[in-house]
């Protein structure tokens, strides 16, 4: 397989671009006419790291290094428009296999209206990806950043947490009932099929994030990392502290009993695990029905609040009992 | 070391942005605000695959990464904007090393005006840095492509070849009248040490990509894969031939000796070695004494003319006993 033959086979794979988009991968770089203001972020996916590949289909895994590049979009209530991908090949991924990674990350492309605009192949000790998002907005103020939320804002946050990490239990073998977790058999069940896709399947919530934009939201952020160490990055940006009631956070179905079979705290996945990438938004009280009126017509997640925004600084968890939880978050390098 | 301690010492460490970015890193994207057209490209450098940690310092690493995705930026013509970074570190490089990595790249950044607006730091089992970069022009049509090349053009190529492939051949230990050669040692004379910069501490042609655009330059590229495979492309996006006149290339001082010490033919640095990042621009022949003077001008590479398009396609490399040489590039994958 030759570098240059794999990126032309890649691009007649790809559709048209974007009309924003003047010229696409083939050039030395991709030419675009913006307009407005852009928001920009890049995300790494790498085998052994942030997923497995015995775990994980290509597609899948092609999917996934997009989406989440895109949650971070969604979290600054962007419009989705280019994206720029390295992807490095390890020696037993043959061209077939990238074809195959790549369709998995051209679907979520055309899913999500972006279009993949340029990228590099390279030999790599193993799967890795890193994706760079632009996304689009009228102006630079239309952007949400972590920085905005007051004392009294409310928080809420979208879709269901803690999913993603049961899926990670059970994939480990840990948290079911059977040994060991078998990705492509029929032997799970559908509440355990559901966590699993959350881990292996994630969505950006691009539409979400947009209404939670235009509804008032003064700031938001993506979890990516679990909700303790997220919110404590939004609490620091915005110089306010934050108070979460830990019965109102929407934990996804099955995510308790899978944290128990495991050995942890039912409410770990949730609070400390990571990789939901939900939104977590600071609105105005006032707001707050509106917004999740916006999200309960686009159908896709609902909207919960789970605590409020209050002067001084950090975040405190407050367990039903009265106890605090100590908030966590993941670390990459940790 | 943490993920988000590190990202914090990195951002506290870099220069005040350009005022075109109002958000850089540090939340869940970077804000930009292009005004114009921009060009954006990707580039990776992954250790074993692009480099080795034993012949590089990380400062050289860090400022090479940089460069070579800048490259692409000069062979638009474009003005530098911002670059956003993914650092996969390895478990043997410590918190320390990835700041003097970043330092390196930083001062690649401040040297050229390019703001470092944001990034993601992850494990990985190799050093691998993952470099977009966004140019600037007023409009799409500012930028030269690889495909406006016309029969007629004169082909004509800055600064001197094969420097960077001979550099390789003598940190490999090939090329030298000394068993192998010593990065840190005195015992290298300086035409040794002046191509083994070409290949540790390249620089992108930013200045006389964008004298040559806006000199009249038709179609460009750089010459990351070397000349016979890069001017292949060139012919192909232009639908034009190439001739190239092997005699006329401008090959740096000692590389041919240094190939023949190798073993190899003495032109194959210049010709199929890569990595000079030199740039490659078709130019309508009454413009070329312009472009030259506005080269020379600028004091850092020179223009040399080095062959011409002709109607029809594919790239001739003429030897000087009449010969044909068969044009060749590198192949990442190959």
């Amino acid at each position: 397989m030759g570098e240059f033959e794999l990126l032309q086979r890649i691009r007649q794979r790809l559709p048209q671009p974007d009309p924003r988009v003047r010229l696409d991968s083939g050039d030395d770089a991709a030419i675009s006419a913006p307009g407005g203001a852009t928001a920009t972020s890049v995300d790494a996916l790498i085998d052994g790291v942030h997923f497995r590949r015995e775990w994980s289909s290509l597609p899948q895994t092609g999917a996934k290094a997009l989406a989440v590049a895109l949650s971070d979009l969604a979290a600054m209530g962007a419009e989705t428009g280019e994206a720029y991908v390295v992807l490095g090949v390890p020696p037993d991924l043959d061209e077939e296999g990238c074809i195959e990674l790549l369709d998995g990350m051209a679907r979520m492309a055309a899913e999500t209206g972006t279009t993949l605009a340029g990228g590099d192949v390279t030999r790599a000790p193993a799967l890795t990806l890193a994706v760079t998002v632009v996304g689009h907005a009228e102006s630079a103020d239309d952007f949400v950043t972590r920085a905005g939320a007051q004392p009294g804002d409310v928080l809420a946050v979208t879709g269901e947490l803690g999913g993603a990490a049961a899926g990670l239990l059970l994939l480990e073998g840990a948290g079911s009932s059977r040994s060991s977790f078998h990705p492509h058999s029929g032997r799970n069940d559908d509440r355990e099929r559901l966590l699993i896709a959350r881990q292996l399947e994630p969505r950006a919530r691009l539409e979400a994030g947009r209404a939670l934009a235009a509804g008032g939201a003064t700031a938001m952020i993506d979890l990516s990392d679990g909700l303790g160490g997220d919110a404590g990055h939004l609490a620091t940006a915005s110089g306010v502290g934050l108070l979460i009631d830990a019965a109102a956070l929407p934990i996804a179905a099955g995510v308790a009993e899978v944290a128990a079979a495991a050995g942890r705290d039912p409410i770990e996945p949730a609070t400390s695990g990571g990789e939901d990438y939900e939104l977590l938004a600071a609105l105005p009280p006032e707001l707050l029905a509106a917004a999740t009126a916006a999200l309960a017509r686009q159908g896709e997640a609902g909207l919960t609040r789970i605590g409020e925004a209050i002067a001084g600084g950090g975040v405190e968890i407050r367990l039903p009992d009265g106890g605090l939880l100590e908030p966590r978050g993941f670390d990459q390098l940790g």
